[in-house]
């Protein structure tokens, strides 16, 4: 009897355990870990749409030769990319938000039991359409050359990987800003309460934690954007302008993450 | 009169250089310099994927919840991507190999002039079924961890982007033979004629330049998969084993680009 009860609870623990693995539960230090490794799909999807040209005819509408279709080629592929990533189950991860929600078919793969994280209310934070507009008008006229050579399809595969990885960091904050509330909800919950933007921006804002990303992500861009070559040390020569990556994280990744996890706080006690 | 032949022939000197620096006819020298670039891609295609566990669903027929649909989650995905990339003109560009080439759609992009630098025969060389049984069975589980995080769409994608990367180094081998061949057609022609593979693949073989590749891509795997920190460099810690990496090269990417450039060759008269 004794011996029948310890195996069922060595059987129950170690279920617990491998679940506990399996799912990955969120923790500040896990939150701020996946944001550093996704600082390199970053910086290498950078290097990869650097290594073709601006390619205009990409972003052109009307440059199909189908009738009446008005979109332009990215937003052709990245639709229809979508729409079968969509399927294939990618935005059942509430770490995945898409760019054209409107429309998505079901997923066809079976039920995966993705963390239940979040509050419900962070599926409504989506600032997709903010980050498309940014990435055309801010990100990429600052690193990529004018030129054109054809590669269309390329172009807009590439844009969508770089696109993906940029909106991933950026709606992240929906899990930093809960892992920070459940490290301190008697902070958060007077000023949610309250609907005060301002004073919640300013309590999850750490400066010095920001100096450090914009450090990193810097000397990132400049090993893995050196010229690697054998037998000598290529220096000052990078694939795209660390200058340029800290920038765009200072400017714009920083604060948009940021606006995130405000978004999602206001809705945190729905 | 004199004036107006002198603006005629700048205008018409003026396009011959711009057109040759748009179609960016290939050389040895530039074809090489494009394998270097190509590298990259797939030391970060590599790290993308190594971030991800296993999954093993994302490989298993009958995993969707499609009726009667008998193919895997990567299949369904590669194949439905590869449609709408064709659609987008992606093979329009002879350095594109599609995995699934049956039944692709025809491109709804405007004709683009691409370099013929090919022999028309070129296209009839594909080896992406092969390619595709290497990755699995040689390539995952050298440098994948096992585990199943339930991301088979995210897993799918990096997979299909991994794959495009080897398979257009692997193919870019049409590439190097029609440099190598335009260089000393009297050397290659006999060898043709007599549909010699094996005379053929002793010539187009530089030890020392497969040796240098080869020390190159572990450096590479080095520098691009360390861990990057503000304040102390962490040394001997890499996102996948250099090693690996070079042995895939040594083992599998240089012998299939020969072979490439041999199958190429055997048709480069007809």
């Amino acid at each position: 009897m004794m011996l029948r009860f310890l195996v069922l609870l060595l059987v129950h623990l170690l279920k617990l355990i491998s679940f506990s693995m399996v799912k990955g539960e969120y923790t500040l230090d896990s939150v701020r870990a996946c944001l550093v490794k996704q600082e390199d799909t970053i910086i290498f999807g950078l290097i990869d749409r650097a290594k073709l040209p601006f390619n205009s005819p990409t972003y052109h509408p009307n440059h199909t030769s189908v009738p009446h279709y008005s979109a332009s080629l990215l937003q052709f592929l990245v639709i229809n990319t979508e729409t079968i990533q969509a399927e294939a189950g990618r935005y059942n991860n509430p770490e995945e938000n898409p760019f054209f929600p409107e429309n998505l078919p079901p997923s066809i793969v079976p039920h995966y039991n993705f963390s239940q994280f979040l509050h419900p209310a962070a599926a409504s934070v989506n600032i997709n359409k903010f980050i498309w507009k940014l990435y055309f008008h801010e990100l990429l006229p600052m690193f990529v050359a004018l030129g054109d050579d054809g590669n269309y399809a390329q172009t807009a595969a590439s844009d969508l990987s770089l696109l993906q990885a940029i909106s991933r960091r950026i709606h992240y904050g929906k899990f930093v800003a809960e892992a920070k509330f459940r490290e301190s909800p008697q902070d958060y919950e007077p000023l949610i309460r309250a609907q005060d933007r301002e004073a919640l921006m300013k309590l999850l804002t750490s400066k010095s934690v920001e100096d450090m990303v914009r450090k990193r992500i810097e000397k990132k861009a400049m090993v893995f954007g050196q010229e690697v070559s054998v037998d000598h040390d290529v220096k000052g020569k990078y694939k795209v302008d660390p200058l340029v990556v800290s920038h765009f994280y200072q400017k714009w990744v920083i604060p948009l993450t940021k606006i995130v996890e405000v978004e999602y706080f206001l809705h945190r006690l729905d």
